[in-house]
């Protein structure tokens, strides 16, 4: 088993130790789930009330937290060293081995590099490309004129469709669909005729894509993905959508067709965002919302149709208190109606 | 053809026949469905209605419905009597017979059972285990130390990653992905940089798992689903959630990282459940709710963000007289007017 | 390469030139995308301004639009011809060859019919059908007494389950589940049993389904898909759902069990249906809204609960206009009293 002292550990992550430096570590976790001898990490101030109660050994953190009993790894960026410290103490993460295996089927016009790993049952059609050191799975399927660019790693029962390509160290999880038709109709005597989709997926480098995510192809032209963005699971990326550099998109949000996300946009979970729309760079798009119009740069927007939050918390706290206005209305009808009754009363006397 | 009068059937699966017992039936269907020889169900009063007009020649119900003009088996609990009606005419329901074939790729260190079916195509990494009388269909993915219990039953298409384990007598339809990386990076100079996920996902025995449903592994430590919990398709749960037992999510819920379900929570469909909070058992959750902050035991919330039910219809209500309280508004400020221009004219007396 | 002046390409298509027709013409592409040498579409007047920056060298048009200045081709419907012109300049779409591959695992009771293409890895199971010219593609599965009718498409991994119908000129994208059981359970002693699924599931004629989605199995009886429909990605369609004909069914949505839509229904991205209810012909329900009861034939509805569209945007603007309410009744408050104040100095008086 692998254990290090914090101070140790300290010496390979960097940082600054504070309290007990000899105390052993043989594992990292979560705050809730520690153990004595695990190291966990504090990077949001919202869970350090849990610090309290944390079996933990000690805490990776960016400044001593409240409530902390236990030795401190004091770093610039907690949640970074976490990482790193995952990698020190789990060197061994399941990683298949090069080679391809015999039930394969690969074309004989297809690229395949070196050092790569391809799995059972996997199929690569005619003039597709596997970069080097690519790790593909059982059963993906990587289709005609395809590219998975150097140190890919595609999980089991990926589908890469025809003449789609994958920048480098690209990671696209089980059930994975790349360049599926797009959904264009033309509508004709009551008849919906198929718009060929001619186009095709370009992926950029880094980029990772959940479980069971689906990117159409473009019905000409492309649609893009920008390097660095991370894609959640059962996230739906429509025809001609343009996504830019280090977004995040979280799971079972969904991007109608033609929109276009500048680079470091956010979407929370099961977001819609509608077709032939803007999303300025940095801006964030709230859980569930709604987002029918374009969204200028850095704006934080939420609920639907979606709008600034705080414009939407304000409107929410007006709802909650409807109950006291429609009271105090009532109120003032009745008020109103003595005063009339009295006026009346003056006007006959 | 298999055939049972009404008493027969009263005598297989208990219960009283009110009405004609001797009206021969050859099979089950629901109340619309129903033709002439079929045994229907009434388990809610809402489709007592339909009874009317059902061509069904029996009944299953608790209590004989108004307007009902067939021959009932009265029984404590219908949609359980109708579960075991269906056994009863179907029992040649579809089942792989055991075997395994041979165009399956077995890892050599797998411990693979007793009477299993092991289908075309299958791939079965290195230590995993499947226990005795699994059925894994054409293409099922089992990874490296993944344990597929006894009597489990993974439908073509199911990808189980690594080091995952399910229980005796879980049923993963096609599709389903277990244990793909949990999302969680550090950003770090404009990089997301991915947080290595080395738990695993860990299932009870006796769950379901809709089509394309995704749940995530651990990013240290294991996600969890409790024995008996059913789950709907397409259906997203983040890293280290925890479900309990007796859950029931229905189809296209999501429910983001570390959150916790007691037992017997029910999450209606298209819900989204936020990270790190705690929905009490025997919670409910309305179709389309987004769950900002931690639920009670025994409530019922809905809406945007989620609230008791009551407080939300009573708001639903508020919104809806919106129209009257404006026009309310507008005649009061009127009648003030005229009582100021009144108050005017008196004091110029 | 292929090329057609502007006016060949109205012989072809039919429609009337207007501006140069002696434009040569080498492809096709929307209006953003478009480089010198394509034509490109106008099929939306929302788009009309984009015309102005596009490089197009023609466009497909209705009538000739403002601040066009690139020769036009008028046509009664836009969308449709540009629809054949993609055909025209793209002639080589990517389509497998006839030919069955060694590694298909076939039943000798399935029944496989002229110039099909089978892919690697395809399992056919016993007393199957596919029709003649059916593309089935890598990896897909097709149950017991499954049909695929002729011309269908099957993307890879596809789940066809047993007994499921396909009509003719099916495309079922990658991923897609027909047949997974419905979600249907009886509680007893605190415990769900599942009640057996043993009804199919029915598709008509020319239907297309998006990636990932599921449409599950039927109960008892079947679950229906309408000729001509179309189903985007990662929808969710319950058991014994019946969809009519030429519905469209944008990306994300559920509908819950037993739920009927009638013909040319369409429904939006993320849209949610309650079951066990009915939405008439030619209705359209907007992005991301819940329906909770019927709705009429030819009726727009939107929000949740869904209401007719204008009665929504009708309380959106009264509930974006809540702030001023609030302010108008403190305002009367404070003029009401005043008015009380000097009513009681008369009365001193």
């Amino acid at each position: 088993m692998i254990t290090r002292t914090l101070s140790e550990l300290a010496a390979e992550l960097g940082g600054e130790v504070v309290g007990d430096g000899t105390v052993v570590l043989k594992g990292v976790a979560g705050i809730r789930e520690a153990q004595p001898g695990d190291v966990t990490v504090l990077a949001n101030a919202r869970y350090e009330p849990q610090l309290a109660e944390t079996r933990a050994s000690a805490v990776i953190c960016a400044e001593t937290p409240r409530h902390c009993r236990v030795p401190q790894l004091r770093v610039a960026n907690p949640y970074l060293a976490f990482t790193r410290a995952v990698r020190v103490f789990r060197p061994d993460l399941y990683r298949p081995v090069p080679g391809i295996h015999p039930s394969a089927v690969i074309s004989r016009t297809a690229r395949v590099g070196a050092a790569v790993s391809i799995g059972p049952n996997v199929v690569i059609e005619d003039e597709a490309v596997v970069g080097d050191r690519a790790i593909v799975m059982a059963s993906v399927y990587v289709g005609e004129r395809a590219v998975v660019g150097e140190d890919c790693w595609l999980y089991p029962h990926v589908t890469l469709r025809e003449e789609c390509t994958l920048g480098k160290g690209c990671i696209l999880h089980s059930g994975v669909v790349v360049g599926a038709d797009g959904f264009g109709y033309a509508l004709d005597e009551g008849r919906y005729h198929k718009i060929p989709q001619v186009g095709n997926v370009v992926i950029g480098d880094n980029v990772e894509v959940g479980a069971n995510t689906t990117i159409d192809r473009a019905t000409t032209g492309s649609t893009r993905v920008g390097d660095g963005t991370k894609i959640d699971n059962l996230v739906q990326i429509g025809h001609n959508v343009v996504i830019g550099r280090h977004c995040i998109i979280v799971a079972q949000t969904g991007i109608a067709g033609s929109t276009e996300l500048e680079d470091y946009v956010t979407l929370a979970g099961q977001v819609g965002v509608n077709g032939h729309i803007r999303i300025g760079t940095h801006a964030t798009v709230a859980a569930q919302s709604g987002v029918v119009k374009s969204v200028p740069p850095n704006a934080v927007v939420m609920g639907y149709p979606a709008m600034i939050h705080q414009a939407f918390k304000r409107l929410q706290g007006y709802v909650q208190r409807l109950p006291q206005l429609f009271q105090r209305t009532k109120d003032l009808e009745t008020r109103v109606g003595q005063l009339e009754r009295d006026r009346v009363r003056e006007e006959v006397r």
